[in-house]
Formats: C-alpha cells, structure tokens, sequence
C-alpha cells in the first residue's frame, strides 16, 4: 500500500494502475455542490472511474427486477456523472501524456484535507530522454460553490520543449451502473472561443440543464498558438495552445471553471451565468479564489476538529471522515440530502437513506451551525406528501417516507426492504426529537414536525394490528434495522420506536394545547386530528407489544428469535466472512448472524429509557451474534460498550471504522466512500469515549481515553457556543471558545464551564 | 365470446382482432416432441403471439434481477419460439391474404380434440368482389413425432382468379419475453429446391440444432409456375407457385413438414434427415398420415377420456384438458418434462415445477401405460447429481431439487422461492411412492428411487436445526406451498413431508435390507450409508417438530400464523381480487389469506394418516381463508372437500379450475394455457367426486355424482388394466375393457370386478 499517514493529508506515493480507483475513490472531493472523484486532468486510459457529480442532478434509470410485485417504484435513482469539466489534455514534443501508457517517475497525489486542495506531480520522460517534472492542483470552491479551479504546471528539467494543451469541457460521459448502457444526457449547446468556453447539456426524463463553462489562463512562455476546438457535435469544447519551453521554466496553465444548473437560475441563463462567472472568476484569479475557499475551511474545521495524539493514523483517519462529511453535504440547500457514498461513485444511486437522520443529524448538529442539520428536517417535511402518496399505495393510511429517495418518491425495489423496513419512519420523527433538544430550537417541531409525526403515527394505526387474544398491538411482516433477517414478526427495534414516536406525538400534542394554543389549533385544524385519534395513538403506544425473553434478561429481536441456534460469530470460520460474499441469502436469514445493530440500535435511541443492567444484558447476548456486514453497525456498538464500561471493546469496534476505506477493510473503496458511516465514526468518538449526551437539554459528558492514544480533543457546537474538549491521561480540558459559560455534568457531577480554559481531573 | 360449446370440438366462430391471442392459446395443439400455437399459416399483422416450439430445445437468457444473492443462478432458461414452419403466403388476384387487413367473411377456426386436428375455413373477397372460400387443415402427427401436414385449399366462388401461393420456413424468429430483446437462434445452412427446402438453425449458448425440411403437392389445377425463394441471407426459404384458378374450381396445396433436431440424431445429419424424412411423408400423403395419426388418438382417448351427459360446457372443458396433457407430454422421453404452459406460450420459461410431481404424475398414472409416468421420475433421478450439486452451492448437504429447471440446475431467482421453497423435495420422493403404490412396479424405488430418498434426506440432516430446549427439530426460514408467506419458520406442510420422507428412507432401506439384499448391499456401497446415519434420519422424523393449536385442533400452517388478523377471504371487496394485481405484496404476506392448498395439500398427500375428523376441522379453519390465485389450489380443496362430504364445495372449487383457460377466468389465457394444473382437473373428477384413493395396493372409490350432472363416466389404467367408470344417479357401472378381474374397495366394502359390466347400486 503505497498511501502514506499524515495529519492533514492524504498522500500517495507512487502510481500503481491496480490502485488508481481506489485513490481516486481516496482522494475525491467537493463542496456541497458538486465533487470529484481523484481522475487525472491529461487523458488516462487506464482503469478508472470517472466522476463528476453534481448534488441533486440524478436520472431515474428504470430498474431491472424480475419479478414485480404491486407498488413497487419504477425506477432507481441514479446519482449522474456529469459534465467532464477537469479535462486537459497535454501533449510533450508531440507525446500525449496518459498515465496508462507513457513514461513517468516520481508520481505523487495528495489530498490537503486541511485546505481542501488536490495536489499532484510527476516527472515524465519523452522517447528521446527529455525530462519535465509536471505538477497539478484543484479546488472546488468552498467559498463560491459554483467554481472550481486548476492549476496545471510543467517544468522543463534538462531541455526546451514544445507543449499543446488542451484545456476542454466533455459531455459525452455515462454512468457504468447504467441498466441499459444507455447515456443520460441530451446536449443543449456549446461554444467554444479563445477566451471562454461553454457546454450546456440537459438530463433525460428529468430534464435538469447544467452548463459548465471555463476560461483559462497561461503564464511562463511567450510564445503562444492557440486555436478552438469543436468536437462531437458540439459536445467537445475547448481551446488548443501550443507553446515552446525553454529548459528550466515552468509554464503554467490556470484553467477556471464555473458549473451552474437550473436548479439554482434560470434554465436559459445558465450558460451565460457559468461564461460570466468563469471570466469573474479569472480576473479574481487562483490566489484570490483559493484564499477565500480556504477560509471557508478554515471555519469548519475551528467547529469541526478532533485531534488525536499518539496516533498519527488514528488522527488521519478521523479527519478524512470529518473532511468527507463536509465535502458531501455543505448544509444550505434543504433539497440535497446525503448519499451513502457522497460524491465519490455510482453506488446506491446517490439517494437518501435513513442513514442520514439516525447517523449523520449528529455529526452536522455537533459541528456546524443549526440551520445547517434543520435543513435535512425541512427535506423530509417537504418529502410529506409524496410520503403520504407512498404509504396508500401500499395501502395504508398517514405517511411511509422511502427507504431510499430522491425526490421524495420511492425508489428502491427489494420487497422485503422497500414494504418493509418501515423503521425508517421512526428515524426521521426520531431526528426532529434530537434536533430538537440538541439546539433548543422548538419551532420545526411546533410548526411542521408535529405533521410528520402525526402523518407517521397515522400509518402506524393503519400498520398494527390488533391481537384479541393477547391485548396487544402487533405488527408482523417486517424488516428490522438487521437486513439479515426478513419478514420477520413483531422486530422489536420497530415495535419499541413505534411506541416511542406514538407517544411523542400524543405528548408533543399536549405541550402544543397547553403551552402554544394558536400553533395547536393550526394543527388541528391543517391535519384534522380528532381525539379519538389521540386517543388511539395513545392505546397503540400503551399496548405495543414487545418480546422479550424474561429468563435471560433480554428484549427479543423479533418473534422466535430464540428458536435459532444461537452461537457466537467467533466460531465462524474465516473462510465464511462476510457472510453475505460466502453463504446464501436463505443460510442467512435462518442464521442467528446479525448484520448490524438492531435491539441495540434502540437502546442507543432512546437511551434513557433503559437501565444500565438492561444495555449490558443485551449487550453481551447481541454483540456476539453481530457480524458488522455494515459500516453502520460498529459505532452503535462502540457507544453502547463504552457506556458499559467495556473500553476495549468500544475501541475495537472503534478501529472497525476509523480507517474503513483508507484501509479498504471492506475491500470495495474502489466504488467510493462509506459517507454516511463516517459520521459513525465521529459519534464513536464524541458519544462513545467521550460520553456525550444530551439530558432535558443539558450536556452531559462521561470521557475516557483509549488506551493507546496519548490525548485526544474535539470540537463541539452547542447552542451558540464552540467548546473544545481535550481528555488526556489525568485530566479533562474544556475549552470555551465562543460563547457564554454554562453548566454542564461531567462524570455525573454539575460543572459549570466558564469562558477560556477550564480543567478538571479525570 | 365466440367460443361455442362442442363435445370434442373447441370452436371459434367468427374472427375477432382482440382476441386472436386468445384464440391462439385455446387452439394450440402438441405431439409431445413439438407444438403450436393456432397461428395462422398465411401472414397475419394483428397482434398475434407467434408460437412454434420444439420440446426440450431451450436458452439461457441472463436474468435480469436488481439485487444478486450469493447461490443465484445466472439465467431463468427460455422455451424457445423456433422455426416458423407452418408459414404460407398467400395471394389472391395479387392481394395477399392478411386477416387484419383484407375483407373476408364466415371466419370459423376448430380444433378437433378426438382426431387432433386444427381446421380453419372463411371466404375471402378482393377488392373486385370475387369470392374465395378458404379452408386449412393441419396436424402435428401422434404417429411420427417428426411430422407435420398442413392442408390448404382455395376455392374460387365466383370468378376465375390468380393465385401464387409460397410455403416457406422461417428462421428469423424471436421470443417476445427476451430480456435483451436479442434473437436465441443463430443461421447454419439451407436450401430451396423446387421439390423440397430445409433450413438448419443453432440456438446460441446452449447449440440446439434444429433442421425443418418441406415438400409440397399441389392439387386441382393444370398451369403452375414455381420459383424458389431465399430471403434474409438464407434465413427464409420456400417455394413460390403461381396457378390459375377457374370459377368453381378448389386448389389444394399440401405441406409436408419433418422437424428434426440434435437432441435425437447426430448433428451433421438432420437436415438430410429432415429433408427425407418430408419426402417419405409427401410419398405416403395427407390421408395416410392422418389415419396412422388418428389411431394414436383412438389409443389415447380409449385410456383416459372422461364423458360428462347433462352439461355439454363441462364435457368441453375436461376433454380439452384431457387433450392438451396429451400434446404437452407424451412420455416416451426422460429428459423431457411438463413445463407450465406446455407447448402454447412462453411464460414461466417452460421449466418443470413441483406441478409435475403433486399435479401431473397422477394423470399420467391414471391414463397411460406404467412407462410414461415413470419417465417422469427417471427425469429426477437423472437430476440427482445437479441437485446435490445446487445444495452445496447453498451451503447444505445431500440434494436438494431446483424450484424450476430445464437441465436440472435451479433457473428462478427470488430468494424466497429459490432457496426457501424447499418442501418440493418432498413432491419428488412422494411421487416415488405414490408410482409405486400405484402400478406395483418397485424396481424404480429400488435401484434408482432410494438414490433420491437417501440424499434428500441428507439435504434435510443439514437443514433442519435441533432446538434443544424444546427437544424438537425445527425448519427455520422457509416458504410453503402457499406462496403468499415468505420466510416463515416451520411450514407445518414442509415439516410434515420431511417427517413422512425421513420416514420412508428409513423404511425402505428396512424393506430393502430384508427382502433385496444385493439391491440393499448396493445401495449402502453406491451411497455410503451408516447406520449412524439411518439413525439420525430417524431421530429427526420422529422428533420433527409439528406447530398445531389444540384449542382449534388444527395444524398450523407456520408458527405465529395466529397473530394473523384472521378473517374469511368472503368479506374482502371484490376491487381488491385478485390480491396480487391489487395489494403490495408486504399487504399480502402480513395477511392471512392463503395463495393455495398448503395445510390440506398435506392433508392430500398423506391422506391415509389423518383422521376424518381432522381434515374436517383443517379444511373448515383454512378453505374460507384461501383466495386460490394459483390454478393449482381448488383441486385439492375439491378432493378434500368430497372426502368430507360437502359435495357442494367441491363442485364448487372444481368449477374454479374446469374451464379455465377456456372461460379466461384468470384473464390470462393470452399468454398460453394452465397445463399442470389441467391435471388438478382431472384429479377432482378421478379422486374428488369419484373418491380415488390407492390403498395397500388396492383401488377404493367413493363415488357421488355432482347434482347437475346426469352421469359421468371415466377410464383408469391400473395394472394392466384399462377400467371404465360410470357415475349416474342410481349406479356405478365398473366396466372391465382390459385385463383381469380384481378386488376393489367401493364404498368400504370389497367387490370382485369381473371382465365386462359390473353394475353396483349407489
């Protein structure tokens, strides 16, 4: 593995062809609203995947299924690759340069997490012995989302040369996960002249336009041809310069970029907008653009930072996940969410899974500004109706939100995921709870929340069903959070935050009545609640049945659990792991092998509700079974041990995502990035060792420090204030670094943290 | 409907565009080796389903499935349309004959089931107003499987006129169900000559070679001018023939077909094969091969037909059932099977399902010679090898028999029917018993049948798990025959089959050991069996755990099936059947409404070891919660029904199934015919309403007769025996028409039936 530890940077030294999607995969980028995996500027012909996306751009490509079955979408979302528009072709004394083919040393790609830039060099040598070290670098503007820049340099190191480079925007791109090999988008138009160029292409079906434009500029050389290139119908655009270097100068090539779509302008304005911002962009020129677009980073990582001492890939690790997170999603546009694989592959679509309320809410509530996670609640306010529109197609009443959506439409197509993995629903009234508490801001749930828990709890009287003989509510026929396990009956996970969010709902209810009278009656009024209807979210919620196993102590993940022959995943044979590459899907489900957290998953939920005895019992009977076959199963784990006190553990499930694609653990980093459970990782640090949590909107802290680390610290935003807490061998340090003291418990005890410096023992 | 009722005719009168492809479907006919839809001969442009099929000749089309498991197989294979050899274009006065364009009149088509033969005749006019009557007439020949004749006769009504008539082979075919719209054949050779065409096609991927050769014969003109024909690169092959008609006179063209493929003769040779083989047919003539072809008729129906007096409709319906089992299998070939729609559509691939064992196998017993039904098992054990090769590829022991297979590899790809639907094992062994209690020929179960019964169970050794607080053996996370559960965990109908084939091995090898030693020591060497392992089969079929509610005094269909919402199919709204095209398939699975038999098909098979009493209660708590959306159920709850005594409810259910296709009761006769299930029909005749049972090697009947019938009558073949049965309001008439007297059992009490008319008071 020729990927070297840094603290900031994520540095390979040395090409390897086998390796290149894997660091392109490594070394994506992006600022929210678009992102680049790490592909080369020059032609590479190579294997590679290609990757530019564009946030909320997708083309839902028909789905290829087997057998239907009634109520299924027909379509799967697909994240799109877009516009090429990083493209420079260079040719030396008439070679083109294509990393696959040509002669080269010295190759290093690096990722500066800390200033968001990519950074490559390498020294190529011409068929006659002629040197030129080549150096390269980009951005994707933080700071002004709609521009990237690049920074293309060639040093001629032992003789003069001629240079043709061809900076060029390309739209004849595809999709390898395309079902039908077919190509989702339609040109539009394009020109291209000396000083800008421009392409404008438009999605099929769903019709989103996006132009992308550049201009360019050229400095180490005097001597200058250039000529416009038209290729492809217009759907090849760039400009030909031909230049000679001396030995010993560099010449370099600046091309700016602008990308804009009609999901921000005007559809026929776009690509006037993108040629005027490429040309602003160019007369602000790199240093300009790249100060401002490190600013930005330089305020979230003074939000957002952890540091780890002691543990120089530890302390990689973590901040590539926090710099990941940023790059993915930058919070000011509620209608993009957070695809499990971000802007980095094709894989799962680009959609939004439950992953984003039950994992990530936590990672942006923490580190950046309210707005920024009330964002991703508005999303799925906005998603109601369609939600709605879901749930009667199955035949049910209130609202079933997707398992897995772009536009708030179903669209995913395994029954027994799509029908029913109904938890999800729980996950987003879930997400406004915690919201809600975390920031204190009480006004999404007051005023659009409350229609999404009472849509919710509506589908959920429609849901259960009623069982005379036992006086219970049951609800057969479910996937639980533990995918290895289908259609199962009463999953407790499921039945348990059923009861949870039917009771929320019945109690936020009341709190509206009591305390804000003209906000109750707007609800009651907009969603037409009667109380009978209370009264029977209440009776459901009282009367939920839930399995456990009295003898040994422990809730039931579902119905006859225990009829299964129950041994622990140690005793698998290495050979069987995982399980779903090795066993078949029915030696699976009839297995006692747990994919991932699922009786857990709520006992992390609604952690308060139980007792130590209860999560430790529970603990040591699931966490032997649990095989982790998702990246969202460990941090779960990681939390719950260390809350009871199993350190070791909690750092060994820790270790399982720290460094998950840097190390390639899963061995699938070639397809893109485990976004959404890098948010995981955070928790694992800031919920698990150092105990966060939040008690009837206190914060709570209970820190210990894995052994093998000397020190490590984090940043926290809490309700207008930026705490840094650093846990070291003896003490607890906290920071105040903006904002007014408050009172915290550290260690079950009330401390009160006053501005600047304050520090207590461990 | 212009379908009219006939006793042995299924007769369309009156053409109708929208339903020619249920036309098509109800005229289809077979010989066993190959079959047709009732396609047209002339060219038609409406929408038709175009159908030649050659048994046993099949692609593996590559599945189109949206989420792979571990142990799927790659392809679902494909019967396959070949080539179009029943082809004729016709012009008259030089319009060409189209029924969906030119003007005709008088359309009738008919299928005549006694002498299988398919006749058409209507009157054509051009645009001049000169009538022409047309009659075709065509067989596929009983006699020599190879053979199909084709008469076509023009007579010119009221003018002279021109015709050019060109019979032709066509290569250039394609399913309408192919998943990449690709062609399945690809071009060897041909030829056209003036006296006889030929053209060789290859499937691609699995090389089938197909050769059709054609001569012709001419009748009732002088002039003729002939051509041959050679389109598509060779693809199209025939012969143009231009004669004068004078007013009044009739011109007959005959079309003598061979089809010939690889599967029986060696590949180089079956063009020339095919192209003698139509000479020696054009040599004997139409008439000649008719009769020869009507005597196999003559023979089939003196076995197995079933008279009905006092309801013509359902006289139609049992012998069009009769006759298209007939067409789909004749017998004579063990590597051929039954697949769904026989030889009359594509859906369901033309595989073999567990129908051929729970359904089929009795009609073949009951209808024709010993040898024929055990084709069908020899089709098995020629399979065992490929079973237990697709157990290990789940992770299992022994063998375990695909869900659907040409060639013996699983082809179908939902999880929950591939790999849970696993009680079709137990059809297999089952109808290894049922053989041979039925025809006392035991050498099968002996030298070939205890193969199966052995690795069967050693499939079901690995696959149940011993649950030991209990002290049971369970069978987790499988799917009944009732298809609207998935995943259940202990199928009461599986778990019971298992027991009772558990049981059997163990018995078997017990009879074995004491009366066949040498077939015995055989078995134990060929199959390494240790007492050790006898034992365990033992243990787990007397320890099988069986889920019952003794309150209910019912057997339950799975675990937990009483959390159900329990309510009769009587109350849902019509809008909401069928269930599968109106409620999402979670809606269906969470429901308790029951796809087919799954308890009583238990009830059906072991049907010595219940008591009366206990069908009665099953049948009560699971008939009136079964919405029969499988044209397999109502048989069986016909059967169960009579047993019990409600005479009604079994005229009722038979009604459901009788016909069919016939009445497009399902809405789907387009597609092709219910062939498997047309066994279920005969099956509620022969055991339902006549009370078939095989005892201890002795034959019982039950007899009653439906109320609106005036008599009934069918034949059985038992052990060298050909019986007639008549059913009216006062008697049973037992007529010996073959072999030697016997006892049987009639109404519980034992008669002697002597040779000749045996007349018993009901």
């Amino acid at each position: 593995m020729n990927l070297l530890i840094d603290d900031w940077k994520i540095i390979q030294d040395g090409f390897s062809k086998q390796k290149n999607r894997f660091f392109e995969s490594i070394m994506s980028s992006g600022n929210g609203r678009m992102g680049l995996r790490g592909n080369h500027e020059e032609d590479y012909s190579g294997d590679t995947l290609k990757g530019t996306y564009i946030a909320g751009v997708y083309y839902p490509d028909k789905t290829r299924v087997g057998w239907w079955k009634i109520g299924y979408p027909e379509y799967f979302a697909k994240v799109l690759n877009a516009i090429d528009f990083i493209g420079i072709k260079v040719k030396i004394n008439g070679e083109n340069i294509d990393l696959a083919t040509c002669r080269f040393s010295d190759y290093r790609r690096e990722l500066d997490m800390k200033e968001s830039v990519l950074r490559r060099n390498f020294t190529f040598f011409d068929p006659s012995g002629s040197k030129y070290e080549i150096k390269t670098e980009r951005f994707l503007s933080y700071h002004e989302s709609d521009i990237a820049a690049i920074k293309y340099s060639i040093k001629a190191l032992n003789n003069d040369g001629e240079l043709e480079l061809l900076p060029f925007l390309n739209g004849d791109v595809r999709n390898e996960d395309a079902n039908y090999q077919e190509k989702f988008w339609e040109y539009v138009s394009s020109s291209a002249t000396e000083s800008v160029s421009y392409l404008h292409m438009k999605t099929l079906k769903t019709n989103y336009n996006v132009s992308a434009a550049f201009t360019w500029n050229i400095t180490g050389t005097d001597t200058l041809e250039k000529e416009t290139v038209n290729l492809n119908n217009g759907e090849f655009v760039g400009t030909r310069i031909k230049v000679n270097i001396p030995e010993g100068r560099t010449v370099t090539l600046e091309k700016y970029i602008s990308v804009t779509s009609d999901r921000y302008y005007e559809t026929n304005e776009i690509s006037k907008i993108s040629q005027r911002k490429a040309q602003e962009a160019l007369d602000k020129g790199y240093n300009s653009l790249f100060d401002a677009h490190k600013g930005k980073w330089a305020d979230i990582w003074s939000m957002s930072d952890i540091t780890i001492i002691g543990d120089a890939a530890a302390q990689q690790g973590i901040r590539f996940n926090i710099y990941q997170l940023n790059c993915t999603y930058s919070g000011d546009d509620p209608q993009l969410n957070i695809g499990p694989k971000g802007f980095t592959g094709e894989k799962y679509g680009g959609g939004t899974y439950w992953d984003t309320e039950a994992y990530c809410l936590y990672f942006y509530l923490g580190t950046r500004k309210p707005e920024i996670a009330r964002n991703l609640l508005e999303y799925r306010y906005n998603h109601l109706e369609k939600a709605k529109e879901n749930s009667a197609k199955l035949g049910t009443r209130g609202a079933l939100y997707p398992m897995v959506t772009m536009n708030g439409e179903e669209c995913h197509n395994e029954w027994e995921i799509t029908f029913e993995e109904i938890h999800r629903n729980c996950a987003i009234t879930y997400a406004i709870k915690n919201y809600t508490e975390y920031t204190n801001d009480e006004s999404y749930l007051l005023e659009k929340g409350i229609d999404v828990f009472v849509e919710t709890s509506r589908y959920w009287v429609s849901r259960v069903n009623y069982n005379s003989k036992k006086n219970v509510y049951m609800i057969l026929g479910v996937t639980g959070p533990n995918e290895y396990e289908n259609n199962v009956n009463n999953n407790w996970y499921t039945n348990r935050m059923v009861k949870w969010s039917l009771k929320y709902t019945v109690d936020t209810l009341k709190i509206m009545e009591e305390n804000h009278k003209p906000l109750y009656k707007e609800a009651i009024d907009r969603l037409g609640i009667s109380p009978d209807e209370t009264e029977k979210f209440k009776e459901i919620s009282e009367k939920m049945y839930l399995p456990e196993d009295k003898e040994l102590g422990i809730f039931l993940q579902q119905d006859g659990f225990l009829d299964k022959d129950i041994k622990p995943a140690d005793l698998l044979k290495p050979s069987d792991l995982p399980l779903n590459q090795n066993w078949s899907w029915d030696r699976i489900l009839r297995s006692c092998y747990i994919k991932q957290a699922d009786v857990l998953q709520g006992l992390w939920f609604l952690n308060d509700e139980f007792t130590k005895e209860e999560k430790i019992r529970n603990f040591k009977f699931y966490e032997p079974l649990t095989v982790h076959e998702s990246s969202l199963s460990p941090c779960v784990h990681s939390i719950l041990a260390a809350e009871a006190g199993y350190r070791e553990k909690a750092y060994e499930h820790y270790l399982r995502t720290a460094r998950l694609d840097l190390d390639n653990y899963n061995n699938d980093t070639d397809d893109g990035l485990h976004i959404t459970s890098m948010a995981g990782t955070w928790m694992t640090i800031v919920s698990g060792f150092a105990g966060l949590r939040i008690k009837k909107g206190k914060l709570h802290l209970n820190p210990f420090k894995p052994e093998s680390w000397k020190e490590y610290s984090f940043c926290l935003v809490f309700r207008d204030r930026i705490i840094k807490i650093t846990v070291c061998d003896t003490d607890i340090t906290i920071n105040l670094e903006k904002g007014d003291p408050f009172d915290i418990t550290l260690y079950e005890e009330n401390v009160t943290v006053r501005e600047g410096r304050n520090q207590y023992r461990r």
